[in-house]
């Protein structure tokens, strides 16, 4: 039996003030690192072992990531580090605030624009988007660079490192650990699950929650849970859910 | 003209407790983390960049690291965790305090031990070697696995490391930084200069510091130096050759 750990980073300064993040490298807050320590204390309790473990190239990754593995005594084991596990990309909404969007624009566009599987944010101008700028991403194909995405399109980017990156070390038995963002592992989970573009509109991931899946031995997905006390982590979904909500 | 970064993690507990630490996973104080962030300061404003980070399998370097990183705003760049980069292994000397060493053997054995090329300390049984049930090492040959070491040999083994993964990548335009211990930054330099067996004993690495070697096309050093202001360097370096004495 194969299984993967992912885990969305802990509440992020700008979780705590509602606003978009998206490709914007904001920090975790002292409460996100509290969730990251608590997610490594109870994985390390529960007797897992990692022999890699894969991030985004966002701060508030990362560090979600560092703190689990020091808690978990793992602080030498391999990372990679990848520009195509970040958020999805939020084009002309990052840094504002979603109750501020939802006022201006209503519940239900936000809702879209946060939710929906096709319909992308409004994009930067091109030559404005400071990422075309950043070091981190140098290396890439301008191309490859977007100024929105709606869900389908971190799909589009996450999958491809499932197939290519994830999914043979984890058929050659490696025990994988994955910390990123609400969205791109909503993206994983729509993939692994087969859940309908519909259906994954509704799908909250809590801030720094382990979520095990196992899979057979095909990686068919045969089950996945939370670790943790579960009131606490309905409460954490449930407000995920609600900051597109107008104030 | 290509250059290489080499930092001695910050203080470590046993540093502190004037212990023998080798490969005994021992973290940093408070000081230690405040002299890893004041280099990863002195290095971003001086304008470095790194591609790439190299460190050591043990927490203190790991977590010096770590410090650099966030101070630098560089904590997506890729890292690798080595073991050859490990801090020389104290065999049955791992865990003493250095000056109650020095007491009960002469501090001329101990510095011996301490800096002479080719005499190893006592080893450890083979048996009792907790590195062999170590998960950070399951992966590597056991005949790979010290009970005691020489620096000759951490020399044998930290410049293969140098052969196969450094030199290649700076010859190619990698910035590298490189974050190890006393005792491997020591092995580098003996070979990186041409040091001889004599020299190298009076030779010490100070903690936290960045020390920059600026090569040629072939990678001949032409220089190296320490940022940072110099008296304090002086004096941690005294402290460093110090540590062998009997109180």
């Amino acid at each position: 039996m194969h299984k993967l750990v992912l885990i969305r980073h802990g509440q992020s300064q700008w979780n705590l003030e509602n606003r978009f993040s998206g490709w914007a490298d904001v920090d975790i807050t002292e409460q996100g690192a509290a969730e990251a320590r608590e997610a490594g204390e109870l994985l390390r309790q529960a007797g897992y072992h990692f022999d890699v473990a894969h991030t985004s190239v966002l701060k508030r990754a990362v560090r979600t990531l560092w703190h689990v593995q020091d808690a978990m005594d793992l602080m030498w084991i391999p990372v990679v580090t990848e520009w195509r596990l970040n958020e999805r990309h939020y084009g002309a909404l990052t840094g504002l605030n979603k109750a501020e969007t939802a006022a201006k624009y209503g519940e239900d566009q936000v809702k879209v624009w946060r939710r929906s599987y096709d319909i992308p944010p409004p994009a930067l101008e091109r030559d404005k988007n400071p990422s075309l700028r950043d070091p981190r991403y140098a290396d890439l194909d301008p191309a490859l660079i977007p100024d929105t995405e709606c869900l389908k399109d971190t799909v589009a980017r996450v999958t491809p490192y499932w197939s290519d990156m994830l999914a043979p070390a984890i058929r050659n038995g490696e025990r994988v650990l994955l910390v990123a963002h609400g969205n791109s592992i909503r993206a994983l989970v729509k993939y692994l699950d087969g859940i309908s573009d519909d259906d994954i509109v509704e799908l909250n991931i809590p801030n720094g929650v382990p979520l095990v899946y196992e899979f057979d031995d095909n990686l068919k997905p045969l089950r996945h849970y939370y670790l943790g006390d579960a009131d606490a982590i309905a409460a954490k979904m449930a407000a995920v859910a609600n900051q597109g909500k107008a104030k």
